[in-house]
């Protein structure tokens, strides 16, 4: 089969891959109906993270089962199902207080089974894997594949965030964890939304996903405008989706005493120092979202088409042509880049 | 009057200090029933802090109103009252919110009134300061003086960690602060109580105040006995009561995935990185504890002789022989020194 191989930083080829097998009883082999590029596949690409050898990419995924491993009893061949970039039992006590991405027992997605190819495996199925309905109308296989990570994401720090009724919430980042914790914050029933960011298509999807402000000062700068638009106390609830040193600053001091900031962006070369975050009273909590925990909620609200999370994947192409993907998306031209196997 | 001052690290003298008098019209005066050493004043006395010119020390304090301005409304002439080390107004948004010591119009005690004299001006009284039903018998007034900011930095410890019913709790730290969390985490309901101390004394007190495991070790050492207590997993709350990095980290790594961090210690040169937030999927909390918050809660447990915290100070001197109490809590041959002016 095809799938998506990074050589080197900045060399991503589509290549003969081995068929993925069922190794454990609790696997299962999905078919891919779509896939995607992920903000943080731009990490190695970009030469942050570090490229040893020859890596299989890609851990967002949404399509059809076709076999299962002998212990998996809940998903079924046939079905179309999603799941997160960590695999889960979902049924140790830290899947059961909602944080599947720290699983006893998890595996992490793109190691254990790489997502940019036709085919992938799926470890612990049973608590990894959510089935919708039925299998869906193709129109909303972009929204069920966001959920598998940005989606999920944003949601995580929106609710990281504790956004929710009478709050101001400011996302920091307009990639598509942000422009979806914006959407999040909108369900959530926030009051205000703040998006930060620079960019007129990122701006107009923003506003399209709820958000009432737009503030495209970054930095001090950025902190300064949001503290004005609050009264000068700053934002309820923050949304960090970037992950960098500036990003992070500017999520704490936009934040006021006693409010919650969500961080989901992948945190490189970040360090905090005590006097960021003692006398700011600010929460702080976040890291990989645990997507399984918001899927069943995430698949009802898309497959009842009551929120369009897919419309983040403004570039579309098939699986073979995923190297023009990664540069449209290293090159901003793509908010997310969509890819059909 | 008489009054504590640090002239430089290590010397602390009693001298004749100007009496304290109304300046604005929301201050009020009171006369000292008994003050204390906080263990944030060994900072300077250590070296740690600068002393750039002579310093009035003190910030903990409950005592006699002799005198308000004529904009305070609440508080009375004669009335026996506690405040915390942050002067508030209890009005504003961030103060109805329950984070008094980010007020808008906040001012640190100490710098605004020194509370280790014979009296002292509190700034905003009516936001400030709150009355007891009555003057408590002399043997409630140490429990009173702790309630004014170490029982408050205990309790809001505990609170920021999340302790509760079926909760279990770690304290790190063993200090008056420690100590009085483990007091705090008992009354909040938590299942089961870590103090992490190595001093027979202190272990003594936190069983005594509802601690029920004691763990000697530290650092790595630290997290991997709390996780032997635990099934692997970490505590479900843990209270940072020292503020180094040392005892940060631990406090981290003692914490399980979705589990909660309350730190109160003055954080001196820590710093934290992506790496001990992101995927260790802790919340951190924490700051200058809003000791006004939980003022009522607390002096009501206290008149009704609930909770001893009092027990904290087992060294009690005269006013005039402040300097034999740092001496004491410098080298750790007292836990918390009262002062009787």
């Amino acid at each position: 089969m095809r799938g998506v191989v990074m050589h080197a930083p900045g060399d991503v080829r589509v290549e003969d891959v081995a068929e993925p097998k069922i190794i454990k009883p609790t696997d299962a082999i999905i078919r891919l109906s779509a896939t995607c590029i992920c903000g943080s596949d731009l990490w190695p690409y970009r030469g942050a993270d570090e490229v040893s050898e020859p890596l299989q990419m890609g851990h967002e995924y949404a399509g059809i089962v076709e076999e299962v491993g002998d212990d998996v009893q809940l998903i079924k061949p046939g079905q179309f199902v999603i799941g997160s970039f960590f695999a889960s039992d979902n049924t140790c006590e830290i899947c059961r207080a909602g944080y599947q991405t720290s699983c006893v027992h998890r595996e992490v997605l793109g190691t254990s089974g790489a997502a940019q190819a036709q085919r992938m495996r799926v470890p612990l199925a049973d608590g990894t894997l959510v089935a919708t309905p039925g299998v869906p109308d193709d129109d909303l296989v972009p929204s069920f594949l966001a959920a598998s990570d940005v989606l999920g994401t944003g949601w995580f720090g929106a609710v990281a965030a504790e956004a929710g009724p009478g709050k101001i919430v400011a996302v920091v980042g307009d990639g598509a964890v942000g422009l979806l914790a914006v959407l999040a914050a909108k369900e959530l029933g926030a009051e205000r939304i703040i998006a930060m960011s620079r960019h007129a298509d990122r701006q107009a999807l923003a506003r399209e996903f709820g958000a009432t402000d737009i503030v495209e000062e970054r930095g001090e700068a950025g902190v300064a405008k949001i503290k004005e638009l609050t009264g000068g106390l700053g934002a309820h609830s923050v949304v960090e989706a970037v992950g960098t040193q500036e990003s992070m600053l500017q999520a704490i001091g936009a934040t006021r005493p006693g409010g919650h900031v969500g961080f989901v962006g992948v945190l490189h070369d970040v360090a905090i120092t005590g006097g960021d975050i003692f006398m700011t009273h600010v929460h702080l909590h976040g890291g990989p979202a645990p997507v399984r925990r918001f899927l069943p909620e995430l698949i009802d609200l898309i497959w009842n088409r009551k929120i369009d999370p897919g419309r983040v994947f403004d570039l579309e192409l098939p699986l073979d042509r995923a190297a023009d993907g990664y540069q449209a998306m290293d090159q901003r031209r793509a908010i997310k880049v969509l890819l059909r196997p």
